[in-house]
């Protein structure tokens, strides 16, 4: 493939005349737009930057770079953690951040309708009075939706409710070539045809531009509860959650957590957490229509866990209690990266019974290394997010140490059933990983794919497939 | 492309030395195998039938294939609607009838994988003891998982647990060239790179042959409860469902179904159905832990349905009178085939709030065009069944009435924001109702798709894309 066009004085007078005043160029684009959460896998500049509006400036952009072989890389809040909205290749980001209508919340069908930029955190004040609600529920609150549903983002509730693939009924998508398609709809059953709205879930940007999408809305659970578990030890915390599953209490989420990463996230919030008797603690969330109704599976939890180790079980009534518990959970990630000069981490999904084996190791693997890990995760679903600290090495020594403590953690976690990546995807920092986990012939089957979407390759190129 | 090569001596030969025992060809192929459930689409008998047993005969048949311009047409039990699993183009038909094993039950992980060729009503044997349920329950209970897997096949809980795509977790996937490939695992979240998996759902068979599938398993409702309201008319009966949807006492079905399909079902049957005051009638089921914890949600739906103008609420809290009402919901199909000469399909998926109009709307078309439609359908996600009857009409002029009939209902369908198919899928039947519906870019798109995986084309020939 010949190599892209870099942008110059004549593009950025055609990209003014789509998008006039939302072009940016040289020292006019802030250095945020460098990099997303992940400074470790590098900073990329991009020749322009273009804040677009709707799908038809987006559809005459992507005409135009199809045309002159420009990069297009698509950007929403830019809190990934693989890179997947870097320019690696310079050209254009194209961002969606100004995109952030609700553009219709529908009762009737449950089903809400929204233009991509729309921030996780926003969009449940499009649905107060209407009883109904979004349940995936990822960590990263000031995430655009699109970019959730290019990632096919997961987050904590996925043990109850399933992750953002579970929630996309429809979506507007501009090609390559700058044709808008439409896919799905506000249907909750779909037969017809290769599902290309399955194969645009996750694809991180290399297939289409997300523009618009259907998600599903749900009965707002009326009630809920926080129960904390403190075990011994993570082996006998994590041992419990295949029990914990299949109790039919169906918790809506169930998350380990270590006492060095709770001790990080205290001191970086300046809050206690409510109790220091132990080294694991389960964390396990019920929802419910009622209180009353959540009574039988409280109580169901309240004389299992003891039988499966747990030293106690502390329910967490009242919204302060509640609350000094899930913030600290929800600052485990700064936590961490603030604790250490730089860090690079793994996402891997092993299926549920492997956890506890594949932190154990990974314990093993960092100690050998030498390396600071830190860990944490979703028990219920047997996703994890491990963090290879760099703290005090030196540049060359990190660079040996954390690739091949990555390595040992990718092979251990195939060697357990396990995929690359849960939920943050793969961009270009996982790339190589997924390479490996996936082999040949899958990586051919996908350039496939992309060739039939954009044959030019001018779609977030150098993420997930190259 | 050129025509596909028709089976020969030396052909049979080769297959015989794959799978001894299990090639069949000429008048030792029975009949049964010339067509699916629809006759109404045509009798094609295969060149050759080869029943497999496992992913390596497929493989090396495949392979064949692939290198002998073969077709080859997947079938399970043969039990689909649309003729997908029909050999239009000659060729052989590769059955998994002979695959339907149970390979594991992990109740740790929540999960089984199976071969394709289990059927629908035979899993749940292996699942006895376990605590453990496979919700997606189909209407067609001899179809086999891996038909329900390559339809995305749907079916009457769908409103709560969801569609088949949402419980398939993994699968092993024998490509046209006969290479052999894992797609997935046993985790529940995943965002490693294009989803393969999620494209290979519902492709009917026309991109790979699905070997082995592993699905998500949930632990099993201890309680449930029907509940039957009539109605005056359909119109208010469907009228009630967004209200009983947003209730929060969320139903595992939503039927709707009218007084004379109920009729042909229990002349069908040679059994009375509980009631005879209405029309229309509007049919739930609970599911959940206990009885006790039901009882909230009953309450709510006793006083809801009245006053959205159910004559009455009507509960079924005996096993027999369940089973007279259910019986007759299953037997709907097959009454109105028995009691027509012949008829086509239309499994249209609307916007829940729009099935009230649809229906209303195609009892006009019925009228109009001189013919009789029998409808019946899932309420609570949109999905309807509707059966033009041919009766006594002559071939011509059922023929000339089912395409502008049919015609119609799609066109109608498409101005609601409907699909082509909720659960049934495309086959060849339905084909050029999908061009007409997605149009020619995704028809392009998914023509690129096939040429990845299938580049000469012999998997499902003239199936769903072609």
């Amino acid at each position: 493939m010949k190599p892209f066009h870099k942008v110059n004085e004549q593009d950025l007078a055609a990209f003014e005349m789509i998008m006039p005043g939302r072009v940016y160029a040289g020292d006019a684009i802030r250095d945020d737009y460098d990099h997303d959460e992940m400074t470790e896998y590098g900073h990329f500049m991009p020749d322009a930057l273009l804040l677009a509006e709707d799908a038809a400036e987006i559809s005459a952009v992507l005409l135009y770079c199809n045309e002159h072989n420009i990069a297009v890389t698509p950007r929403g809040a830019g809190t990934g953690l693989c890179g997947g909205c870097v320019a690696i290749e310079g050209g254009i980001v194209l961002s969606t951040e100004r995109m952030k209508r609700v553009l219709e919340v529908d009762v009737k069908n449950m089903t809400a309708t929204l233009e991509p930029g729309v921030l996780l955190m926003e969009f449940p004040k499009s649905l107060e009075g209407t009883g109904l609600f979004y349940p995936p529920d990822p960590g990263e609150k000031s995430a655009t939706i699109g970019g959730n549903v290019m990632t096919n983002a997961g987050g904590m509730r996925a043990v109850r409710y399933g992750v953002t693939r579970d929630y996309v009924l429809g979506m507007e998508v501009v090609l390559a070539n700058g044709e808008i398609i439409e896919l799905g709809g506000k249907v909750v059953k779909n037969s017809s045809g290769l599902s290309l709205m399955h194969l645009m879930i996750g694809s991180e940007g290399v297939l289409g531009f997300l523009t618009r999408l259907t998600v599903k809305l749900i009965p707002e659970p009326r009630a809920n509860l926080t129960l904390l578990a403190p075990f011994d030890d993570l082996d006998k915390c994590v041992q419990a959650v295949p029990q914990v599953l299949a109790c039919g209490c169906e918790p809506t989420a169930v998350e380990f957590m270590e006492r060095e990463v709770i001790a990080a996230a205290e001191e970086y919030l300046g809050k206690q957490f409510p109790d220091v008797s132990a080294d694991a603690y389960l964390l396990l969330r019920l929802d419910g229509p009622s209180p009353e109704l959540l009574e039988p599976a409280l109580e169901t939890l309240t004389d299992l866990l003891p039988t499966l180790g747990a030293k106690d079980v502390l329910l967490a009534d009242t919204d302060e209690r509640k609350s000094s518990i899930w913030d600290a959970r929800g600052a485990f990630l700064e936590a961490i990266k603030n604790g250490t000069t730089s860090m690079d981490e793994c996402d891997v999904v092993v299926p549920r019974e492997n956890i506890a084996a594949f932190v154990k190791q990974s314990v093993l693997i960092g100690r050998e290394a030498g390396v600071r890990i830190r860990s944490f995760g979703h028990a219920g679903d047997g996703n994890l997010h491990l963090y290879i600290c760099k703290d005090a090495l030196g540049e060359e020594e990190w660079a040996c140490k954390r690739e091949s403590v990555m390595a040992a953690l990718y092979d251990y976690a195939r060697e357990l059933g396990g995929q690359v990546s849960g939920e943050h995807g793969i961009g270009h920092a996982k790339a190589g990983y997924l390479r490996q986990s996936v082999g040949d012939t899958q990586m051919a089957l996908m350039r496939g794919i992309k060739a039939a979407f954009d044959p030019n390759g001018i779609l977030n190129p150098g993420k997930l497939i190259d």
